[in-house]
């Protein structure tokens, strides 16, 4: 990595992996960004570990060829199945969502006992279990499929969200976790649900946002490498490039909800299928 | 088409077109049947009309070469987007769920008023609208993205997806089709949620299930051609094969709650991506 402006690769199934490009956008403005939503394949959050690590490893080459200097896989599922190949798979650094999360979650969880939402793949994996057991947190991990498509829906401040919400942290923060003391939010579309969360999470409860805490690691990583000149001026310079497998015009749609700005630069790509 | 016992392909996205499958076996129990589920690329009704035609002619063309010899697109939305393409690429006769199901509608409305559900997708299509208006019938199409996730969370008796339910009949049964009288399942999902349907439609509605009308369809199209001993012992020896993209063991334990019985003799394939 030069002191130039570094190209990152953001790597996502679909539009969640845009709360982790926005998050990168606050605290990195000084590098150029490729964003690649795999949209046509979505969801991975239901799909087995064969499946998501063959999408996930070409995802990786596409950015690598289109000169991703570091690769952010901005989905707990591909992470949570499939770091391990697309690091094996990739000659560019690869950092993922779910170490940083559990970090994050280490760092505030005082009981040390965390509550994990994610999609029932993610769930599957443990890999938010293993990693908050090797820092010594126990980990309760529970799936919630529903909040990913009434996200989609744009149900966000829905009464019907609110009480599937509401039955799932119930499960979830029950028996031996009535006293976690942290929520993971194990799923880039969750940051959307926020406010929501935290009115029905128990008040005790801190919420560690995977997106935010991704980006703090990517800027570590990155590191003074790079011109840390954070003014509008430079973040005005962002440049972004979208990529997706499905259409143009829906992501522009949806996405939008996600970046809390508009897409410009989104092209159709097609995978070698 | 022979005497002999014919070879049906159904194809699906995923585990909805078990539906139709189930119709099949009681209407035809007399020929033998390919299910071929896209599961790892599930689900087609977010998704645009360009990456539905390519999935579901690579499906067609997988069926043909395992000898189907009639191919059931058990799948509203790639009938909806794609038949027409399907029908296109095939060498033997395709049959949609479309078609049949305006059929259905088309006899049993007396107010000549339909409200057709479905994914996003199909809705966008209008392939119901234009099924309809062309035998003298108005619809009105609305799409209703989470009823699927709610069946696949297996919440069918929920409180919840009766709320949601709710909430978008009475979008749909209201201002100029406060007096349609029938209520159309443009997906294969649905009929899991029939009863639940029935609770929420206004009470003079009629419910038309595509999945019926498309084995009845099919019927008719192998005519006298097949021998018709619908005895319990043909039926017994009706032998299904089923063809996944993704988990063989998830197809076979969500798959058994819309066909109502054991799945056995279910591969996992690749398709050439």
């Amino acid at each position: 990595m030069t002191s130039r402006r570094p190209t990152i690769g953001v790597f996502d199934s679909g539009f969640g992996g845009l709360t982790v490009l926005k998050a990168l956008l606050e605290v990195i403005p000084e590098a150029d960004y490729l964003y690649f939503g795999d949209t046509a394949r979505l969801p991975y959050g239901s799909k087995s570990v064969q499946t998501v690590a063959r999408y996930a490893v070409e995802a990786a080459h596409f950015l690598e060829a289109h000169r991703a200097e570091l690769i952010v896989i901005a989905c707990n599922t591909a992470t949570a199945l499939a770091l391990n190949q697309i690091t094996g798979a990739a000659h560019v650094p690869v950092i993922g969502v779910v170490e940083p999360g559990a970090e994050a979650a280490a760092s505030v969880s005082k009981t040390r006992k965390v509550v994990v939402i994610g999609t029932e793949a993610t769930v599957c994996s443990h890999a938010y279990q293993k990693a908050l057991e090797a820092k010594g947190l126990h980990a309760r991990e529970k799936a919630c499929p529903l909040l990913v498509p009434l996200v989609e829906e744009g149900w966000v401040n829905h009464a019907v969200t609110e009480q599937v919400a509401r039955i799932y942290l119930e499960e979830a923060f029950a028996d031996g976790f009535r006293d976690a003391d942290t929520l993971v939010l194990g799923c880039t579309h969750y940051p959307l649900l926020k406010p929501m969360l935290r009115r029905v999470s128990p008040a005790h409860v801190s919420i560690v946002d995977s997106a935010e805490s991704t980006a703090r690691a990517v800027a570590e990583r990155l590191g003074n490498l790079v011109p840390r000149v954070a003014s509008e001026e430079r973040r005005a310079k962002a440049r972004v490039g979208f990529f997706v497998t499905d259409s143009v015009e829906k992501f522009q749609r949806l996405g939008q909800t996600f970046l809390r700005r508009p897409l410009a630069n989104v092209q159709h790509v097609d995978l070698k299928e």
